[in-house]
């Protein structure tokens, strides 16, 4: 089965690139709204699902036991830019708990964003594992194996009580089998599980309502949801997409990026979880996919919708800044 | 018509990501040697055809003029990774027209090469028009231009007569009509025209051997040939794919990458001549399909089989430096 176009790059006139894909939102039953494309092919959900990943940081009670903040909470749940406020505020939560950035086993980085990676170089540092983009999750699994009194050394291991809770969190909320032959190892080094597209958007349909999560699942998934729509800047970055989607629909939309192509989101006032992944994991198409889902389903006043509009359309500029095509949805 | 897959990105023992396209190869006369998916579909070639964009800096007299030597020659058709070598080698060009680097009209960005954009990050300095990939072309454009008695300022302009005689050799040598309709702009300013890949491959075919091209423009391809031979770090910089490529082959393969998944290369010895295009546009998949077009087509010893195979087979690696995928063809 060939999964259908969701986006084109343009150049001049000519359309230059193509993107495939698949696309699913359901509502909080699993119902389908709509649906494009294979959505049972197992995909790594990558950083998509890190909202999931940090459920069990307060079911464990560690988020309340070590006080996190909201922009805390934001930052364990995002692919940051490594700007300096991120790094930082990685390193205050590693604190929280009495540790410090030598805990963090996901590897260092320089910062995705080039001004923050240029200041570094510039005042001839290296970037440290607190400029990785899931440095906050990692803080926030070391607090999580601290408020449990494990040992956090070891930490990203399948084994380790850390991922064993949260793969306990994704298969609960997605109701989608986590197994050992369908297991990655993903860039910060914690396992990645593939599971059906189908899975993830439910999993974010519940996550947006806390329709079948049970009470303190639900109550997490709320704090999360708020904390993130409270500091969007925290979940991402600097003209980052996450971070401009948010910052003009706050509540309305919860939405995450993952690496190789995938998005997934939740559209709390109608119930609808959405989970998509562009065949070749181009991102700058899974953005604009996004964008024009949101834009489909979502009602937006005429200012929200023109501060949207660069979203659902990127503009491509050379190194003259002069525009030379677009990245646009379609079929959508 | 659906394009085949041409390489698969695996994560663990699952493909996570997949890449179509299309693929050409023929001989000089334009006979089918291999086929798969579209090749009439018009695409932008973009920097592939950078050696045929050069042909009119040699037919002109520029490049005997100017006594450029075989290094500045395979800048002049590189995508240069912007290391200190070849923002030396651009000014080097210019300076024999008695021009420098105010002259370039590419833009600037910073270097494609880690070490190098930190090193000019560290001097607390900014990358000039020197470190685009492109300065080489470009540097060859201004001595084409002064080599033309014309002045270089607007040389890339669709009007101008550098464009007009880099337009005219692209038109010979593929044969295909470079047309304003199917025009755009490429990320340094010049125009880039769409071909079928049909007119792609039969280009490089013909710049492998001379066949079909007359005289002087079949001299002037093998001189561009030997050059890159003999430089191929010029030509891209450390650790990349052209340049290590024909470290091994030297004279055995002449090949370009150009933006957006296109890559297109000659096999002199076979009279070949190959043109590919990923339809998303990525070169990480361009890159494992032209490897294996070449190992499929060009017997290897032992010894250029061994070096070669990373080529074919690129090894993921997280920010721990633990293998967590591969990239490789699928169906050549």
């Amino acid at each position: 089965m060939e999964n259908p176009v969701l986006a084109e790059v343009t150049r001049g006139n000519t359309v230059e690139s193509r993107h495939r894909g698949s696309v699913l939102v359901v509502d909080a039953d699993g119902g389908v709204v709509f649906s494009s494309g294979d959505v049972e092919r197992p995909v790594f959900p990558r950083s998509a699902v890190k909202a999931i990943q940090a459920l069990p940081l307060f079911e464990s009670g560690a988020a309340d036991r070590y006080g996190l903040t909201e922009a805390e909470i934001a930052l364990a749940v995002a692919s940051h830019s490594g700007e300096p406020l991120h790094a930082e505020t990685s390193l205050a939560m590693l604190g929280k708990a009495g540790r410090d950035a030598g805990c963090l086993e996901c590897g260092a980085h320089w910062p995705m964003n080039e001004a923050a990676a240029r200041a570094i170089a510039r005042a001839g540092a290296e970037p440290s594992a607190l400029n990785n983009n899931c440095s906050g999750k990692h803080a926030g699994f070391v607090c999580l194996a601290c408020g449990l009194d494990e040992d956090p050394a070891g930490y990203v291991g399948a084994g380790h009580a850390v991922q064993q809770a949260v793969r306990g969190a994704l298969e609960g909320v997605t109701g989608a089998a986590h197994t050992s032959d369908l297991m990655g190892t993903d860039g910060c080094s914690i396992p990645s599980y593939a599971v059906p597209l189908k899975a993830l958007a439910l999993g974010f349909a519940r996550l947006g309502t806390g329709h079948g999560l049970g009470p303190e699942r639900a109550k997490a998934a709320a704090r999360i949801r708020k904390a993130v729509a409270a500091h969007p800047f925290m979940v991402a970055g600097t003209g980052r997409f996450d971070t401009r989607a948010m910052e003009q629909l706050r509540e309305r939309a919860f939405i995450k990026t993952g690496a190789e192509g995938v998005y997934c989101g939740a559209l709390p006032e109608l119930g609808y979880g959405i989970a998509l992944k562009c065949d070749d994991g181009a991102g700058r198409a899974a953005e604009v996919v996004m964008a024009a889902l949101i834009a489909r389903f979502l009602p937006l006043n005429e200012a929200q919708a023109t501060a949207f509009a660069p979203l659902r359309e990127s503009v491509l500029k050379n190194w003259n800044g002069i525009e030379v095509g677009r990245v646009r949805a379609a079929g959508l």
